[in-house]
């Protein structure tokens, strides 16, 4: 028995020195950003956070899904948000819906229009450490990501909901 | 063996006929419409068709989701809706969201407010026929049904989108 057990701990251990020398070196990293650069897959099947229409320069529509992680932290109140949640933002055109207008009688239906982009936010505190956890990604329509330009202004915008784990978008129950 | 093969088919007869007999006097009923008077359980978990946005007398925010039969029905153009489809309209105010106005700089962002209602179409050929095979309801944030008078203008007001199967909701890839 003895020297299983004891094989069993150095085991543990040396996962444990090379689960540290990993952060490490990471931490050298930490004031590059890291972007999210791939799709999270079924994310069109997630669970609704809720929706949102913006005005301005945007006329657009937001449908925000969550994955099981985040659904449940949104559900619990549970701040911040662990590891594994990911929150999406489908965007489209806000337009008006003249097929909706003819049986209100009125212009007053808007539907989503077009796509535009998606967004995601992956929390990962190590692996975006230095954007408050969270990884931030944008998708064009066409499935191609943003360029870095406009990645690099998503976690300065999202920085003043330092209170909500920085995330806007409330549980709409 | 023979006695009991002999019953189980008197059984399975016997149950023909009860439900010919419940369809043939549900048949006489035709015209007196049935509506949803129970909220489907697990809603708020199902998948989403699409959103809208309501002005008018409405200024309503409009969440469309749909059961995995409406859902995979939508997704593979299916029409006429499969019996057994749900969809359910989760409604609520429209209003500014000072929270967000605050980071855009400008007065742009609206977000769900309070709960409105809950619409529910419930397909079922034989129990709605009276009203195209869908059953309306119609739910007040405070979880009572709304009265008859209210429940009987749902389906005058679908029945003019017949090549959608009484369906306005597009399905928002």
């Amino acid at each position: 028995m003895k020297p299983k057990s004891a094989l069993a701990i150095t085991a543990v251990t040396l996962a444990g020195v090379v689960g540290y020398l990993v952060a490490a070196s990471g931490a050298d990293e930490s004031s590059v950003p890291v972007y999210v650069t791939q799709i999270p897959p079924g994310y069109r099947d997630w669970k609704v956070v809720s929706v949102a229409h913006e005005e301005g320069n945007l006329h657009s529509f937001a449908i925000v899904l969550g994955n099981d992680v985040a659904i449940k932290a949104y559900r619990e109140g549970k701040l911040p948000f662990p590891d594994g949640s990911i929150i999406a933002a489908l965007h489209y055109a806000h337009v008006p819906s003249d097929e909706n207008n003819k049986v209100f009688g009125d212009k007053q239906s808007f539907v989503p229009g077009p796509a535009t982009n998606v967004q995601f936010e992956v929390k990962d505190s190590k692996k975006y450490a230095s954007t408050g956890g969270w990884g931030f990604g944008h998708f064009n329509a066409n499935g191609k990501p943003a360029d870095a330009a406009l990645l690099k202004t998503c976690f300065p915008c999202h920085e003043p909901a330092k209170a909500s784990d920085l995330i806007y978008t409330h549980y709409t129950p």
